[in-house]
């Protein structure tokens, strides 16, 4: 993927918590790996848990990763954010995670995660959500690779 | 009322939809009311609906309001507003409203209203609930002047 | 004041550094003074320094007082301020402060007071200085009472 | 440049004003050339003028960029803008600008541009200058290429 491509790609935010089990996080991380492989860029939080795992996987895809950090220091971010935003916003760059993302992946989940879909409900971005929060607009899924192929699928019928 | 005591009192956030019935309307008013009347300050988002009804209740009994609002300009207040706050950071601002916020009461409510009890839940703020969202960790009352007594009843207990 | 007026009074900011000495911290607690003398509302950063001395001098003329805290929580916030704003922007919120000020006064002044002048002259707020930043669009003055005289004049005109 | 190295690399913010000349066009053009031939990451506004420019130089020469913009859509960015951030939060995204740069250059510019140079001030960030606000911390340079070798130079001592 050449840099003069990049602005065609579509932006996928996975969110989730930051404190997460090992099956959570090898879920995570493969939603990263396809997101890689499907020729998107990931954007999330920075941080760790559902953040570090996806950005992990993407990387070793060979994609790009974008983390939207709650704090003023780019050393913040994990060991697999390319492109680190420090925004020094705190909790409210969540809403700057929504507006820069095509689609959302939800996987598990606490309030953090709650706030970006209840933004992305409000600005009627497309989510799909894997053991996640329960709502008629979060297209549930089961399986990383699925999730994927339903948030690009969801990002094209709106474009 | 003094204002060199104000730093004491509670700052009590009504939090709800933008465009609502006339019902709801009255509902906030009165919200808006009894938190004056308990001596403690308003805040919310600014705007309409719920926002300048809980407003106009509380300077109809004499209270003092804030308004933090999403644009640039104080002029987008409601017209119950005493200290409008333009933040210019448009929705992100409704985690200042959280961060401002001692307790919570939420009457009805969008998606905007859910991020903000995200970010309350987070933070574990006390929430009191009239015909909002339903979670287990929001106290669900039946009044207006209910409400704020639970709101204030959980504050104090924190504190 | 009554509450219900205050609505149609002047929101002045008081802009300066944190860590001043004994004479500035004399100078800004006259111009908080004079602010509240003259029955405006006074907005500041919430902090030590010349926002400390600019608050206490309005609470002692009677005033109401505004802290837009960098922070997240209200105790962040001096002992003089009636209505802390914690914010959780970080240095971002000198935007907010210029967004919801009528008119600032400069008392000396760091780098941070510098953005804060930047803002103000990009939005053509009317600003008065006292042993401040020198730029053609700021009005110099030498005393704090002539600086509250001056600003409310400028923003007489401009309205 | 590989993805994987990415976050090895400088990101260098270049800042100026959204309505320039010609000349300034075509220096700031050479500016954004010289940061992707030198391997760095651009990081600017995202909008009209100086970055603008330098964003299109950037992509001539093969480089990457990112745009901090201030709205809360993607499409306000400029054509050349590899990784649109939309902050939503207006001109407070100038802090966000310098919290990612590890160092700036300066082409003209106006208030705004003031804001960022007081923040970069205020945090100790290399700054270079062409044809900009004068302070001592800002490094005076003539031409574009050694604009770029000075800010590299000054990072690394930094490091």
């Amino acid at each position: 993927m050449a840099y003069e491509k990049l602005k065609k790609d579509y932006f996928i935010a996975v969110i989730g918590g930051s404190s997460i089990s090992d099956s959570l996080y090898n879920i995570a991380y493969k939603v990263g790996w396809w997101i890689a492989k499907r020729k998107c860029i990931l954007i999330n939080g920075g941080c760790s848990g559902v953040m570090e795992a996806s950005s992990k996987g993407a990387k070793d895809a060979g994609g790009l990763t974008v983390g939207i950090l709650p704090g003023k220091e780019k050393d913040e971010a994990n060991d697999f954010v390319d492109i680190p935003v420090p925004t020094g916003i705190s909790e409210a760059r969540n809403a700057i995670i929504v507006n820069m993302a095509d689609g959302l992946i939800a996987v598990d989940g606490e309030y953090g995660t709650l706030s970006e879909i209840a933004f992305a409900l409000k600005k009627k971005k497309p989510i799909v959500g894997i053991k996640t929060f329960d709502f008629k607009e979060i297209h549930k899924v089961d399986s990383p690779k699925e999730a994927v192929k339903k948030i690009i699928e969801l990002i094209n019928k709106r474009k």
